[in-house]
This record gives C-alpha cells, sequence and structure tokens, in this order.
C-alpha cells in the first residue's frame, strides 16, 4: 500500500469508527485441540428464521485456519465491566484462556462467562469479503444476561446510556411538578441533591456534635497529614463555608483535634486518635447514603455522574481564592 | 411459525438485542428512479484493502428488488440527534424523503446530510443469510463528521459516551490533588459545583439586592401563579432554606411582590411587573452561568446529567416535609 492509500485507509478507518458496535470475542478450538479466540466488533445479526449472525475475519489473521477448520464457533458479546478480557483478546500472542474458566459447546470450543449474550453456532456460510471472510453461523444455543453493554465508538471504549428524553417525563417529585425554576435550573438541582444528601448525614453529625464545616475539615486532616488552619480555610472555601480560629479551638477541646504553634492561620492542626474514629464512621455514613441515593444508577452511571460534574466544577471554578473571596464576601 | 418457535425468536431477538449498534438509513433508487430508503442497524465494516462494508435486508422487504436492481447504495451513519430521521426510516408506508434535501451520488442514489458517516457503494456481493440477504459494498467514496453517535441497544436508542477511567485523572484542580474527601465524595462535589455556579449568579444578584432563598422564591412565582408563603416554604424548604413573613415582607417594600391578605402562612404572594422583569433578568444570567459551566458537556451528556442528579433527587428524597422536618430542625 503506498502513502497515499495508507492515509486514505486511515481516515476509512475513522469513518467506519462513527458506527458504534459492541464488543464480542469469537471462539473456536483448532485442529490441534488448541483454544482459539480473538475480540471483534464486525459481529451482527443476519436472520431470525432460521436464527443466524455474522462476524468477519482478516485473511491474514493467524486464527483463520481453526475458524475454516472447525465446524463451530462461540460469540461472546461483552458487558461493560469486560473490558480488561477484551483488551486480552486483542492481543496477538497472549495466553488468552490463562485462567479463564470455559465450558465445552460443540466440537469442544472453548465458552466464557459473565457476558451479556453467547451465541454457539454451526458454521453455515464462509462469504467472499475483500480481505476478510465473512463467517455466517447458524445459532444452535444461546445464553443472554441483562447486563449494561461495552461499547466502542470511535476507536476508544464507551458506554450506552438510554436516550435521555427530551421532555422531563422522569421527573415526578410531586411538590415540584408546578414550578419551572426546580426542573430546569441545574444550579437549584445540585443544591438540592447536595442538601438532600446532607441531610441524611446529618444524624450522624449530630451525634459527633458536628456542623458541616466541622466535618470537612475533619476529612481533611483524615488523608493523615498536617494542616494549617490557612490551608483548611482554602481546601473547604471552594464549598463556601470558612475555617475560624474558633472552630478549631472547639474541635480540639471536643477531643477530635491537637492544635500546634500559632494562634492564627499558621496554627498547625491534626487529628487525635479520637478524631480519627469519628472521620472513620462519618466516612462510612456518607459513603452509605450516597450508595443509596446512587441505587438507581449503574456503575459506569455514578462514576459518570462524578466525573460531569468534575467537569462542571473545573468550567465553573472562580480561580485561586484571592480573587473569588472578593466576589464571595 | 408455531407458538414455541415465536417465542424462542423473541428470546434471540432479546439476546441479539445485547449487542449495541450505530444506526443507519440505507438508500437506494428503484428501477423506476423512486428513492429507497430503510433503517438498518445491521451494517458493519468488512474489508479495509478494498474497502468494503455490508448490511443484510430481509427477504420480504418491499425495498429488496431495488436494492437487487440498482448496482449502488449509500449507507448514512447517525448522529445523535438524527432519531426522528431513524424513526420516519423505519416506518413502512412513510413518505420518507419529503421535505429533505437531498444529493445525488452514482445511479442517482439519493444520499442524505448531517450524519456522522456516509458511504457511498457499489454492490460487489450479495450473499446468502437465512431469511436475510447480506450486501457487502465497496465503498467508492465517503464522509466523515466527528458527531456523537445515535446507538441502539436493547431494544432502545440510546447515547455512547467514552468510557469513565476508574481512575481519578480527569480531575486535576489543584488545591484538591492532597484531599482524598473531595475526590470521592458526590455530597462534597455537588456542594461544591453549587456553591461555584451560585458565585456566577451572585454579583446579578447583589445588583438587584436578592439573597439566593429570595430567587428562589422570585423564580417559583415567575412561573406564573399566586403562592402562600407555606407552599413557597415547602417548595424552597428542600433545599435547606427557609421562607418567612418578614422575608417575603421585604420582598414587597422591594417593588418585587405584593402580598394579598393573611399575615401568615396563608398570605397570598404574587410578582409584580418589576419582579418579573428581575427574574426574567435572573433566568437569563442562571441560564448563561449553566451554559458556560456545561460548556465541555455535549447536549446529550448535559441532560443525562440532570437526568442522574433527579434520580438522586428523587432517591435520597426524605419524604413529606412534616416528616423530615423534624430532621433538619
Amino acid at each position: 500500500m503506498n502513502q497515499s492509500a495508507r492515509s486514505a485507509s486511515t481516515h476509512f478507518r475513522a469513518a467506519l469508527g462513527a458506527f458504534a458496535t459492541g464488543v464480542t470475542i469469537v471462539t473456536t478450538r483448532d485442529s490441534a485441540a488448541a483454544d482459539v479466540g480473538l475480540t471483534a466488533s464486525s459481529f451482527n445479526s443476519v436472520s431470525l428464521d432460521p436464527p443466524m449472525v455474522l462476524w468477519s475475519l482478516a485473511k491474514d489473521s493467524l486464527s483463520l485456519p481453526a475458524f475454516m477448520e472447525c465446524g463451530h464457533f462461540g460469540v461472546h458479546v461483552l458487558a461493560s465491566n469486560q473490558q480488561a478480557l477484551a483488551d486480552r483478546f486483542a492481543t496477538r500472542g497472549a495466553d488468552k484462556f490463562s485462567g479463564l474458566t470455559v465450558t465445552r459447546g460443540p466440537d469442544g470450543i472453548p465458552l466464557l462467562s459473565g457476558c451479556s449474550a453467547r451465541f454457539q453456532c454451526k458454521t453455515a456460510f464462509r462469504h467472499q469479503g475483500g480481505d476478510h471472510v465473512i463467517f455466517v453461523g447458524e445459532v444452535v444455543a444461546f445464553d443472554h444476561l441483562e447486563l449494561p453493554p461495552l461499547v466502542f465508538h470511535s476507536g476508544r471504549y464507551a458506554i450506552a446510556t438510554p436516550k435521555p428524553e427530551s421532555a422531563s417525563s422522569s421527573w415526578n417529585v410531586t411538590e415540584d411538578s408546578s414550578s419551572s425554576f426546580s426542573q430546569d435550573f441545574l444550579i437549584f438541582m445540585l443544591g438540592r441533591a447536595h442538601y438532600q444528601l446532607f441531610l441524611r448525614l446529618r444524624r450522624e453529625l449530630e451525634q459527633h456534635g458536628l456542623a458541616e464545616g466541622e466535618w470537612f475539615v475533619l476529612s481533611i486532616l483524615g488523608a493523615g497529614t498536617r494542616r494549617t488552619l490557612s490551608e483548611l480555610d482554602e481546601l473547604v472555601g471552594c464549598t463556601g463555608t470558612r475555617v475560624t480560629y474558633d472552630q478549631l479551638a472547639g474541635l480540639a477541646a471536643a477531643g477530635f483535634v491537637q492544635l500546634h504553634g500559632a494562634y492564627d492561620g499558621d496554627v498547625q492542626v491534626e487529628l487525635t486518635a479520637n478524631g480519627r474514629q469519628a472521620v472513620i464512621e462519618l466516612i462510612a455514613a456518607a459513603k452509605a447514603a450516597e450508595s443509596d441515593a446512587e441505587r438507581h444508577l449503574g456503575v459506569d452511571e455514578s462514576r459518570l455522574l462524578k466525573q460531569w460534574v468534575k467537569q462542571i466544577i473545573q468550567d465553573s471554578d472562580p480561580g485561586p481564592p484571592a480573587t473569588w473571596r472578593e466576589v464571595g464576601n
């Protein structure tokens, strides 16, 4: 392929990448009874009656002889949490089946578990497809688990989430149905979600005699490092809460922290053993409140939610404290 | 097909649905020079050299003769905002091309615009595929736009978002790099995002002499209905802010609202013309702050973010105010 053709091929690959696909692992057994498998996104459905699926394999693939010789193959549609498996089976020369529990299908083909769908196929046709062979398989058995799918798009892994509806139909908290502002404003929604999560933590905080700002201070100290008042104030300040010397003295009197040195912004603060115990209990309570509030979001959704809120935080960051405190006070 | 086979077919379709795909519209021209097109998710890439793609069509499709007779077809990989187009071309008997601007490819095949990728193909092979015909096309021309894709999974439309990384690598706000709590806690992140968005609105509020709670009150009244103090307090209460009679009297004195009737929770409150003008200005400012903060999220991502925060709000809702105020006070 000359340089210009190579460049055309790069553009063609990129254009093909615009079509999102699931990710599959296709397996078979070679004539020496060794397990063979590879990651493929070229899978698709073909026929319902008889049930048939297809995928295609490069003619120069080392696995081609096995798929040509064996009369059966297995297609495993990967779930979102199987990215490592996809990477492993995409790596030439990897010991792909090492450590995996496989069961056996027709002709002894290896079958993997934990996939969102699995098709055991009898090769029905092998068709011409340029530099690839198109394998059409008649499905002789299949399994299906309702799992979030692993997706491939534009050369990278993705997750698929049901398309949000443009109307606010999923929003049925009764008291808000007549007020437009709460439905439309992210600022309100963030404030309300924060407040409600905080309510769940409040009882726990009250048992320790702590206010929210004090809990933020203890959490920061929970990372293990001594901090000065100035540092704490800067770290907590981005939530709109200030840290004062009196507050720290109160925490010290209650036995949560020890103060060292100066009586101003330079005072060093560190957790006591009691304080550390309180932090552990409160972190557990906060995590429990979060998990409960996130119970209808999947693992990927929860992670994405945090990623996007972080993006909002970065993109609304008012800059260094010295500048934005002027606005804030 | 008997009942048991029909049921098997339903399960088979569901299992196939586990494989996520993009959505395409495939077009051609029939022997009477009429435009033909349909929605298909059975597309996939086949060969790089020569460049080839495939898709399959049911043998009983009314469009089959056109695709059998014409030597060319066009494949349009749809973008996330083209769901209506997908629905239109999936509807038998619809006047599919009505109102659409089409350009012409080889053999006069109709080409649509605004897609994330488009392939003009010369039919290379028509292969056997059970109750479908597999069309393999050699790509003679293609276009590619970087657009978010429309995805189909488990029988419904979806969006694909790059898979979140498990590490918090995208989180590089310097002041937080050493504090574990801010990175891990949704409660903190929601509070900080809310506070930062509010900071952006604060200057605007100050120009009107308003506090955040007063802005919430005016926003609710902006929906157009009179409200009693009790109603307002209940609506705003879910953010942790209380509404008092004195506050409303202050808003009245400043010319934002008019009070009617009682001097207690039953007092009726409505916006004045001045108040309405202030609400319009503040809503514009809030929307601008949100848009700016969401500038690195796509349209679908912004919608999903709100949907998920709403889910968090629903699932952390402490219940009717009478109950949770006890906790709150």
